[in-house]
């Protein structure tokens, strides 16, 4: 329960921290798409630990091999298992958690769930989970991208450091620099920030926010299932999200309807608007307009300091900070956003194909 | 697509604004829970219009009617069908807007979508059809009962006035005011407030805070039906609903790790964290604390005023303000909120049953 | 749980056998399509008791109500509710079997699962249930209309007395008499046969043989959702269903391969096959040939007999016959049989739509 | 799309004929369940090609290898990951297929759907495909074990050759033939059989009889998800299938209701009934009775003979049979009847845990 997602578009994963390997399927990706597994391979590298000094130090490749879905390069239409063998499985840098509950991790939660629980690495509440969700969101993209729509994730807050609104932004530039900031100047003052609590053995929380272009009108379905119910619901289940708001956001509470209210005008043959507070969504479904949402992550739990706790039995304890960790997890975080927001709109993509009884198109006969 | 919610306690809703009714089906409610139908209906009394002069004037007496699922008051494990039949149909108030786009509205995008679209008073589109989660939500609400779980939102922002922090209220005073915030002072405050926009003939967003309480640890689902995930999704179905935080939410951005953990002590035989930035959730899962979360709503789309729009060609026309709207959709929406959050917790409690491989108590032979 | 069928045109029914009402909501029923309420209510006339001498003789007119989802005649996309009120309630007739398990009825396992049930004309375990998917069904074969795609059911069987196979018959003459067996010499011989049956005061049980024509090539999914895995399962789940048999069934085990085998040829620009063993289905999917199947039913458990049974402590009770049954429930059954066969097709034709990945052909701007 | 399987107890399988690796993920399995390896790889023996003559030559070790949810030998309730790697890749003997449909193959029909395949060894229509789910049967047969439920499946028919009922049968004697029939005598017969049809280049089908035994009263939903409903689908799922009965089946259509329905009587403390016709399911629902059904098996399409068909364009070719494969099928079968069948069990006995509002036993608090 709880590890699969999507309706058509649907992938499923598994995997903990330090067992044997960490993987996905993909149930119901189309027949007929090129699948680039150099670029599948190039989102994980995007994701994957120790790419620079602000992120963990840990060491993975974390190489994917395709299992199924995929003849001569191209989709079948059958499910694409993807796996992904865990290599650095130093199982002894966690035993010393095997009877305590970390401090605001899934240590207690889980035991209290299950009666038992995995604590190498934190198990399956690691967030080494989420490269199999890249490798799946890299098909994602692979299909959106036949549609002509783009994703483009980056960091626009760390601590109090805030970058300009993602309209005066020039997105190409957002892997330039180690923080995925495309602004340098904010992105130079991120970093400092980073090193700085990253030295003093502590974390920090920041926002990254996403913007999707030229998605169709149409997408999403009314009442349970908004498009942007889905895309908080895909943000909220990464790890360490505390928050999630879209177009106007927690600031539109200020405003007047009369201003809040978008205009709709015509732009050659398109309907526009002429502002965008709905973030690109109305009455849960796309109009047209770029897509945006902020996605707030907290510090993370894992410090280099000891902490007080208890172990299974109450009693207390000290959990010493060892292992390796990211001091702040946007970084890393910016394609794990873009992959959540391609698998989601990939599946109302295909959801969007049965909405108007048209004359149903299937296969003729040959 | 889209009209259901929950896997196990699974509700589906119809009905259009000016349709007919309006109504629900609640699949998966467990067999021999006593339904008390005063509550429900005392329930949807709390959603209805025209119950104070801050909300819309529309009049609605929102009477149930259980069709099915319900013998002799107890349910019975089959589907629970509830009906509400729309009284005041006054179809004629919106013959106006059946070929132009309101500002904001779902009009554009549900005709882009379905290439049709029920235009009486927003057909589906309409906050109406929330009617039908209170009575699903009432439903849930007696399964927690029994679980000892309770739920309260109120108001706690309306434009740029607060209330203070949920710990410093006395939560069952929320009813005592027509803008249901329970600190009198500022309750005051957000009246004022509403008037004025009303009387400007404008509206305003605002924020409602909800707090469950005595949610056994264990609920909720690792991955990607994480609680808050769920509850974010409940809520962000929710009309008008722009952004959702849980525990520290955005606020948490700017704390460091070392401040923002919540460190474990043993309370008599309970183990319990000294503070609660978690917001009663880790990894996905309820750890025993009270749960606590934000739901931002817009100012609503609908004003009593003259603005520029485009029709289906495209051709500019004004939209003029007709009709009976809130001014402020939040005092309205506690009950919703309150509603969804039932439901999901609800669903939560049953999967969870599943959670352990201990002797299955299926039931016995006679 | 329990209560619904289909991923994308999806139902959810409701009602007990004597509750206030019965009735159904789909969910995913595309926009656009005329909505024929004359037609619902012929399809439903098609099933609803006292309809001929070898039929119950309990009244019920069930007419239909459309609550939602319809506008102007045509559907909208979003759910449509139809809700049919229950006229007869002789709540009376059942009383006496409140307390005692009437043999191979659901009283006892309804009982066992949920601890209580309503035993009222066997409460949701009543063939009652079905006029919901009747109206289903009739929405789904107007969706199914417009792609050219036909669904024919008849008896073919009852005890003994069986008719020639399809291919000899002319399906046109179904409806032609009260036992719904397209060859006159045949129905008189199964009539009198149920005649004398119900004159016996017992019940005999039948084969319902349906027909589908012009579906597509390529509906039906691989693995577990095979095309004849869901029609099996659609019937099954109809009330007295013993068995399900497609292509060449049971009857196939006997045959070599080498003759089984259907051989494909060319005709015209189609490619079809010679033989057609196969039903129409091949790995779970139509190859646009003839879908067939045959459904067995059970002689019906109500007979107008004396019978010896136990109570909920165990005790010995006899239970007699009282009430208005049918003495075969096959030619009833015809259009709950075709009902269940357009909801899995329409379904399928939906999901169909999203197996290729041409580029999705979403709503274009205006 | 169609690769998953259940509600709380949920699989999903992968994998082609000839691809690098076939697997399953398991969502759902409760945690603290035993996985004992030796059991999975055991029942995967009794799948794997190459056990006697009257199988296929075709060798595969068919080793697994899990990936997640078990840690020290006991499942986590995370997502169990299995995969096997397919050794006898031997794609040159299929080369011939790539253009030419064989008949009463999936080919044809994959090609339509999907306008592509991967022509390999049958990709993912081939019956390999089944071997995840055998290894997910067993883990399902592990939970099942610890509430005292067995599932034991045999032959019971090859051509016209049939065994006595199960009644008359011991079925612990199910594994000392190769056919796997409990009766040696008849055991022999099939094997001629088998032998004959096989020196003759050609195929036949049969019939694999399933039963369980002390399965609790209450297992299975009402309406659509009868239990019988979901084990005729299940069974449905598996190649070649062509029918399914259950209880009286096919045969009660020519019985009276006053023979057919099973009386009640008091056994102990359980109520039992004297006959079983309904075989263990009444309304959908187990009665406690042992379940019994039949699944028929068509002869196996690929037979050592020429045959006639057609290439992509339709133009007429010869397909001459190659490679290595099963002259009948039901001997491999029935450990995958029963791995479905035990799938199906597990998931209604979890699903079972939520039917009544007992006080909900949540995880207490350590």
């Amino acid at each position: 329960m709880g590890n699969s997602y999507g309706k058509i578009f649907r992938i499923t994963t598994f995997g903990e921290s330090h067992g044997p390997a960490i993987g996905v399927i993909i149930d119901g990706c189309p027949a007929g798409l090129a699948i680039d597994e150099t670029f599948i391979q190039s989102e994980l590298g995007r994701r994957k630990p120790g790419q620079s000094r602000i992120t963990t130090q840990r060491k993975e490749e974390d190489t994917v091999r395709i299992l199924s879905g995929v003849f001569e390069g191209v989709s079948t239409g059958m499910p694409i298992a993807m796996v992904i063998e865990n290599q650095d499985q130093r199982s002894k840098d966690y035993s010393h958690i095997a009877d305590t509950f970390r401090p605001s991790h899934a240590d207690y939660t889980y035991q209290a769930k299950y009666g038992l629980r995995d604590y190498r690495g934190g198990g399956r509440s690691s967030a080494r989970e989420t490269a199999a969700r890249v490798a799946a969101g890299a098909v994602a993209k692979l299909l959106l991208k036949e549609s002509g729509i783009s994703i483009q994730a980056y960091v626009s807050q760390v601590g109090e450091i805030k970058a300009p609104p993602f309209t005066d932004l020039d997105l190409s530039k957002t892997e330039d620099n180690i923080v995925r900031c495309p602004d340098p100047a904010t992105a130079e003052k991120m970093i400092s920030l980073i090193d700085q609590v990253r030295l003093g053995r502590d974390t920090i929380g920041g926002i990254v926010t996403c913007v999707i272009l030229e998605t169709p009108a149409g997408l999403g379905e009314p009442v349970f299932d908004k498009l942007h119910a889905e895309l908080g619901k895909a943000m909220r289940g990464i790890n360490a999200v505390k928050g999630f708001e879209y177009g106007s956001g927690f600031g539109g509470i200020k405003m007047r309807g009369s201003r809040h209210n978008d205009v709709f005008y015509k732009d050659g043959d398109r309907i526009r608007t002429k502002t965008n507070y709905s973030g690109g969504i109305q009455g849960g479904i796309s109009n047209g307009e770029p897509i945006y949402f902020n996605v707030a992550f907290k510090p993370v739990a894992t410090i280099m300091q000891d902490q007080e706790s208890v172990d299974k039995e109450g009693n207390p304890v000290t959990v010493s900070g060892k292992g390796r960790h990211d001091p702040c997890v946007v970084p890393r975080a910016v394609p794990i956003v873009e992959s959540m927001a391609a698998l989601v709109i990939a599946d109302f993509l295909l959801q969007a194909k049965t909405s108007q009884a048209e004359t149903p198109k299937v296969r003729e006969q040959l």
